[in-house]
């Protein structure tokens, strides 16, 4: 099966994920913003852990309006801009069309869903370190895992497939059985780290270094995990001792929150804490640590970033 | 009963209570640490939203050993500092002595009581705006309540005429029945708006003004207030909404930890937070968000402020 790619928020990931599938053969379309002209006279390049490569000649749209119909749309925009959807959307897909979410947090697919009832939906979740570091340039800096999970799919050989193409391309791709799972697990990193390393102006490693938040990022994985077993998804809580681990194995790392909040940007507070938060209320679970850092977010993001 | 006060730790707190026995004609002799060779020669100034005066002649001392035993030590000293009193305490009491600590948290007097079991302590707490702008110089902005309540106090007409002394000077002082419950109670304003101030970056006026941290402050006011009603210290939650209220009215305020933040000096995390916690634990009470906010108080204190 020959499916046509169209990407929807060319930067880091877009760009990174895009840009790979385009360089391993497949028909990928993409659609600029900013970028547009640059990539359409330069091309887009990505300097990969994997191997750097240059695409010349990039299917490059300026509007969604011009982009063909694709079998396969991969929106790789920050979810604060998830209200664009509405606009984009309906011009980049066909009856048939998958929709990927490869985005941060909680019940993005539910929210594109109730816009689109009868779209195909899946859900991707990227394990990469990747940057965009001018127009049209990519760096891929390490990782790279990417976890697909359906949400509401009619033809499941076209999400195997797209694992397959991303195996094919070079890229860790597993499909998961369960997506939801899939975004608790993530969340039990990103929750601590992402608006910690806000609210405190550190990176991982000072967080690490310091026994106080190391012990609060320890606490505030296990709130998460509780939150997910009381939704019905059940993690041990030794994941929380895998990621403390883990992390403290990483280089210094500033997530992706941090670099938005450094470039004033909006932070991803809504999908990353808001909807986690109401998830876990659903099943009658306090997330009072997790609360608490969402509001210091709002207040840091009303005063400092710009909407 | 004619008492002879001392004031160990002369700054905005000590200056200007010290001060204001004085310039009603007790005796008083100040403990100073940097100022004092510029009291000596200058004097002591207090501006004074009760009426600026300027104590000429003062009773000003260098060293602790110089100092005459008093009947009444008022100890001022930010608790960041009470590791210091094991030194001083013994040269400036007799075996009747009276020490009043006018300072903020909770077991302050417990933990000095461990270290002098014979010694009379009372707790003081000052609902005063006063900064040291000087050296010798202290600006009283607004306020002066000072709610005094015994801890050991064998004698109880001491503590009484202590509290005439600063009626007959002019400040409302009144004597709590219940000197726990008062700290409690100071408490519940004090641990949401100091921290936050701090970790956020922010006046009072800031927090609230923006409804996150306005309901963020309320639900710590509430876990102080839980924690007080589980350690037997009964409080009503209307507590927190007249607190709220009366922050609502404030002119724009940067706490005492803010202002120790600001200049860098070691913040009152121990008193205000650590030792709250732990008499909420004692009672099987667990404060999650005090609890945060203290770790990332103890985060901001190693990176940030010289201890």
């Amino acid at each position: 099966m020959n499916l046509k790619y169209g990407v929807v928020g060319t930067g880091a990931l877009g760009g990174f994920y895009g840009g790979i599938l385009a360089h391993a053969g497949k028909e990928v379309n993409f659609l600029f913003n900013s970028d547009f002209e640059h990539v359409r006279q330069h091309g887009l390049k990505v300097d990969s852990v994997m191997g750097d490569f240059h695409l010349k000649n990039v299917r490059a749209f300026g509007k969604a309006e011009q982009m063909p119909a694709c079998d396969v749309v991969l929106v790789c925009l920050k979810t604060t801009n998830n209200n664009l959807l509405k606009q984009i959307l309906p011009s980049v897909v066909h009856p048939e069309s998958l929709v990927v979410l490869i985005q941060n947090g909680m019940n993005v697919e539910a929210d594109v869903q109730q816009q689109f009832p009868d779209l195909n939906i899946a859900g991707g979740l990227a394990f990469i370190c990747s940057n965009k570091i001018g127009p049209g340039h990519i760096a891929h800096l390490d990782y790279g895992r990417l976890i697909i999970g359906g949400y509401r799919v009619s033809n499941e050989l076209v999400l195997k497939q797209v694992v397959t193409d991303f195996l094919l391309a070079g890229i860790p791709a597993e499909l998961s059985p369960d997506l939801q799972m899939a975004r608790w697990r993530k969340l039990v990193w990103n929750i601590p780290f992402n608006g910690l390393t806000v609210v405190l102006n550190a990176t991982t490693d000072h967080l690490m270094n310091n026994p106080e938040t190391k012990e609060l990022a320890y606490q505030m994985m296990l709130e998460v995990i509780a939150a997910a077993n009381a939704s019905g998804y059940a993690i041990p809580e030794t994941f929380a001792d895998e990621m403390m681990n883990l992390t403290r194995h990483m280089k210094p790392y500033a997530p992706s929150m941090k670099l938005d909040f450094d470039f004033r940007r909006p932070m991803e507070i809504e999908y990353i804490y808001s909807k986690t938060i109401e998830e876990a209320a659903k099943a009658g679970f306090e997330m009072s640590r997790v609360s608490m850092l969402e509001k210091q977010l709002q207040f840091i993001q009303t005063r400092y970033c710009q909407a």
